[in-house]
């Protein structure tokens, strides 16, 4: 037993199967452990809340994308939120809140370089985790460096009430765009109008005029400029087939393919790049590691400000993990997605 | 009977009914016809050489794209070559040649703002129509501006033994590239290799090794920096599969698809443009028309220091245009696909 660790075992979710579509509650573990050592430069973190994200599920999947795959065994890959209870690294110190990608488990170590210090006064731990944390700097890279938004542009955002499209929709109508998103339920649709202050929504389960190709077109009038897209599938379609000329389509992720046991719905639309001179480009937040300080900073003030506001869907407990991460597909949610732990 | 027209007939080949899929020979009618009078400005050309390019399959659908669609009854939309035989615009004298889009049809008239005066000196009609006329364009401004290749890249195209592909594996062995070319049969893939200077070739009829992708891999052993996309389907597919970080896809056309009677294939690899940061970006050749006479003139000289070679299959008879037509979605042609006037 190392030191600061006597005593204290570690719950924690492990990958015991690779799902085959849609995880079922056995394609993981929750397992109890001591903490084992920690090397030079590491620091260990208890967590108060764990990210639940799209893109774990392909994490889950055997092939290496951008980022290896989670091992079968090994601790489920996800950001969190908790203090440092203990540092071999000397920039932290014990008590200290940060975000890392520490997995889902109550004592989470990683290598201190890899953690993002951040102040607990500006905000609660789950919308530092969230809106300013990793989606809300996926939102704001993707929709400023990828979609180039300018005043007077529409801007279109599926998933929109989310912990990523909440944060570009509220983002682009602070750059002078309208906003337009896409959600699943008039709960949800009324969310963005009333409280994030989106133009228009559109409820992709019961469109306006029964089809939402015409509820695009009805609320994009004048073309789509910036479509940012988190669900593929027949919603990326339509969007397509809306774009202005010189649209930019940012492609974030694709919820609705990723438990896709076939192959993925390819956009049978994308011959309208040709008709709209219109680009859709990927991206990975990573690959702006070196501004983090910068986006994080501009969406603290934003939220200072009253102009960035945030909701967060909280379950508590790490053995409801499975239970928690099935919200993400089925949509039956409110805002960003974290799981909280005792 | 206006003046210079007295006694001439002009043949025509005008659009029947539109096409269900793959356009059958009566979708189309030869009619013998007496030219009419000239407004002011308007040029007359005798067509020598008319161009077949798969875009015209889509001009013959009924929604509107990029551009109207050829009416039932008007005359097939194509760009041609052709002497001046009749001018009421002051920069065309009788005789000249020049190049626009004319139609289907013997004797074809044109504003003269949007004809081109070529000088036949500098090459053979077809190639003025070709490789220095819309199909150069096509492929100096779509690799060019929207793929900006860097020297030391690997740019791949597809369909490249035909108009534009040929000339873009080109323009990318001139900038410094790697030129490798996607094209159906032995016959066109010796002529990529052997004739036009192409790196390498991929027959996606028989693969090397059996498989398109593994082909691919095998020749873009360093991913795809520049994918110039002429046909869409399974071999885009293929070619997102193994892009480099930071690729650019030239999305040009789709000829695997014109012809689909239910939707169109969407590429289902299109997640992997998040995976590479990459993106895929449509262009129309016309959006350039201010620099047309700078692309002319580069692809000339290229030509005049046999750094650009061509090669056209020329079918004869006004009468053969659905036959000549055909070659494009069979491929049974090598190089530019032209159709000769008497």
């Amino acid at each position: 037993m190392s030191a600061g660790s006597a005593g204290v075992t570690n719950r924690q979710v492990r990958l015991r199967a690779r799902p085959v579509g849609l995880p079922r509650p056995d394609d993981f573990e929750l397992v109890e452990t001591a903490p084992g050592e920690l090397s030079l430069g590491e620091v260990r973190v208890r967590a108060r809340y764990i990210s639940l994200d799209p893109a774990m599920r392909g994490w889950m999947n055997a092939n290496r994308s951008y980022i290896r795959p989670v091992e079968v065994g090994a601790v489920m890959r996800a950001a969190a939120i908790g203090e440092v209870v203990l540092s071999r690294h000397h920039r932290f110190q014990v008590g200290e809140t940060v975000v890392g990608m520490l997995g889902v488990q109550e004592l989470g170590v990683a290598h201190g370089d890899q953690l993002l210090k951040v102040d607990p006064a500006l905000a609660s731990l789950p919308t530092l985790l969230g809106a300013l944390g990793g989606n809300g700097l996926t939102a704001y890279f993707g929709l400023l460096d990828v979609g180039h938004p300018e005043p007077g542009e529409t801007v279109l955002v599926s998933a929109a009430a989310g912990g990523v499209g909440s944060v570009v929709g509220q983002i682009a109508s602070i750059v002078g765009c309208r906003a337009v998103g896409i959600a699943g339920g008039a709960a949800k649709c009324r969310h963005l109008v009333e409280d994030l202050g989106f133009d228009a929504a559109i409820d992709y389960k019961a469109p306006q005029g029964g089809d939402l190709r015409k509820a695009i077109e009805a609320t994009c009038p004048d073309g789509i400029h910036v479509y940012f897209d988190n669900v593929g599938g027949e919603i990326l379609d339509a969007a397509l087939g809306q774009l202005a000329v010189g649209a930019r389509v940012v492609v974030c992720g694709a919820i609705s393919q990723y438990n896709a046991e076939g192959r993925v719905l390819g956009p049978s639309n994308y011959l309208n790049l040709i008709v709209k001179r219109a680009r859709m480009e990927g991206f990975l937040t990573f690959d702006y590691q070196d501004r983090y300080a910068e986006g994080h900073a501009q969406l603290a003030q934003w939220l200072g400000e009253g102009r960035l506001r945030t909701r967060e869907h909280v379950v508590k407990g790490i053995e409801r993990f499975h239970e928690a991460l099935m919200l993400l597909f089925t949509g039956d949610k409110l805002g960003k997605l974290v799981l909280e732990l005792q």
